[in-house]
């Protein structure tokens, strides 16, 4: 397992984590200010700032781009919408790769708008991501499906375990990895041999960080700090690694009444107090 | 598939449902003036209501015992915790044999205070479950281990996944089954399958149902009445038969916003029409 108590490389900033109070512009310098050598940048910031030149101040900055946020979102009630959907992918796809991201992060999306169809949605997903893949694959942008915690099913992501989002995988073929996301899959009594699992054909493309707290007051937005809340997140992370991950731990806090509301700067100096302590 | 278009005999009433503006005996009154023929209800009204009293009452009333909420809450920090929580679940195997219940049903406990050992809690379960078997099963009274939703895992329940019970069933062998609820499973993509497994030895022991409300705006308060969310529960109730089910569909929706403020007669009308049309 790798140290990191001393370490500022193998941490990235998801730009989640302080978007309500400073721009893309402005999360760029943070890192760099802070020495925080990774990046999770969303979409909609990255439009704000325009593509070229966010991409040049990533670059400029030095940032390793830990993963671009996001596409999927496929199941929808209509094959128009799901059309729309696919060529959204196809632009996140060109949009990653102008960026420089390591990834593509997929959150697959839940029931379409009045569906029940659970099984439906799974069809989508999959129909969804093997339209996309070849095209990602050209450009050299490995896509990562992120389960989401199950909470999430019905309106965010109906891929909830990391053994689906390998099913998946293992069934599209290369090109296309998961996201391990401490806060959604932690309670998984099956994750420590489904992470051994995507190990065997280097399918850990990124991991991201964050805590559960008890209790949870918000199922959105009230994400705990490392270190603040009850995931054995070294365990997680000594599995991560056993199974050959070597890349950056990604900080992604949705936190609307704590961490949102703080002074950027503060909290990018607890982040890497606990990266180095607690992760 | 049973039809239930003009059943009330396989419906019942979990008393959380009401319990907020009815005590016992109005519920079990409730049940008879509604025709329902089912109760399951919770250990603290039983206790005001006196335990050979709400016994008898159950019986007068010729209501079926569904299940008998609740024990399990296994782990703990210290030993002399976990030994008074054995002696609190053995207390509970008495009340539901007194009272006639089809199985206590197990909410098996989430992570100590302060612990983020969730494998070890995970051994404190089946440790505590292995204690109560044999007393159980002399008093025969089946126990029904129910898997709450991952959201519950760190401060509830830390079997959250049917195959996660399903396998300690058959560490512990015979007298211990599954209650299956709708919200607590229905996100999983190996349901299907994890209900068929648990039919080939007859260990469903129990059916709830209520239904996931998008948005959910509280995790543990705000379920929904069958038909008002998005659970395929036809889909589920189809497999449980298959599987061998025959018993009561137990309606348990804890609802602080809605229902739970409703005349208690107006939610049993609505409990019936929807489980003769949705369920």
């Amino acid at each position: 397992m790798r140290d990191l108590s001393n370490d500022t490389l193998f941490l990235s900033l998801n730009a989640a984590t302080v978007r309500k109070k400073w721009n893309l512009s402005q999360i760029i310098e943070g890192c760099v200010r802070h020495e925080i050598r990774g990046i999770a940048p969303w979409r909609d910031q990255v439009a704000e700032c325009g593509l070229t030149t966010a991409a040049q101040h990533i670059r400029d900055a030095g940032l390793q781009v830990s993963g671009y946020c996001r596409g999927g979102m496929f199941p929808a009630t209509d094959a128009a919408t799901r059309k729309s959907n696919i060529e959204d992918n196809i632009r996140a796809i060109d949009e990653a790769a102008e960026i420089g991201a390591d990834c593509l992060v997929l959150v697959v999306g839940g029931l379409p708008e009045g569906s029940k169809d659970l099984s439906g949605a799974h069809s989508q997903v999959e129909e969804g991501i093997s339209e996309i893949l070849e095209y990602a694959s050209d450009n050299q942008m490995p896509l990562a499906i992120e389960p989401l915690h199950p909470m999430y099913a019905a309106d965010r992501a109906c891929v909830n375990t990391l053994k689906h989002a390998l099913d998946i995988c293992d069934r599209m073929g290369p090109g296309i990895g998961v996201a391990v996301d401490v806060y959604h899959v932690w309670w998984d009594p099956e994750l420590e041999g489904q992470i051994a699992r995507a190990g065997q054909n280097d399918q850990i493309l990124a991991f991201h960080v964050c805590d559960w707290l008890v209790p949870t007051n918000d199922m959105l937005t009230d994400r705990g700090m490392m270190g603040d809340g009850i995931i054995d997140i070294p365990k997680i992370r000594d599995w991560v690694e056993r199974a050959g991950f070597r890349g950056q731990c990604e900080v992604e806090i949705f936190s609307s009444e704590n961490w949102w509301k703080k002074d950027p700067d503060e909290v990018l100096k607890v982040c890497i107090e606990r990266h180095q302590s607690v992760v």
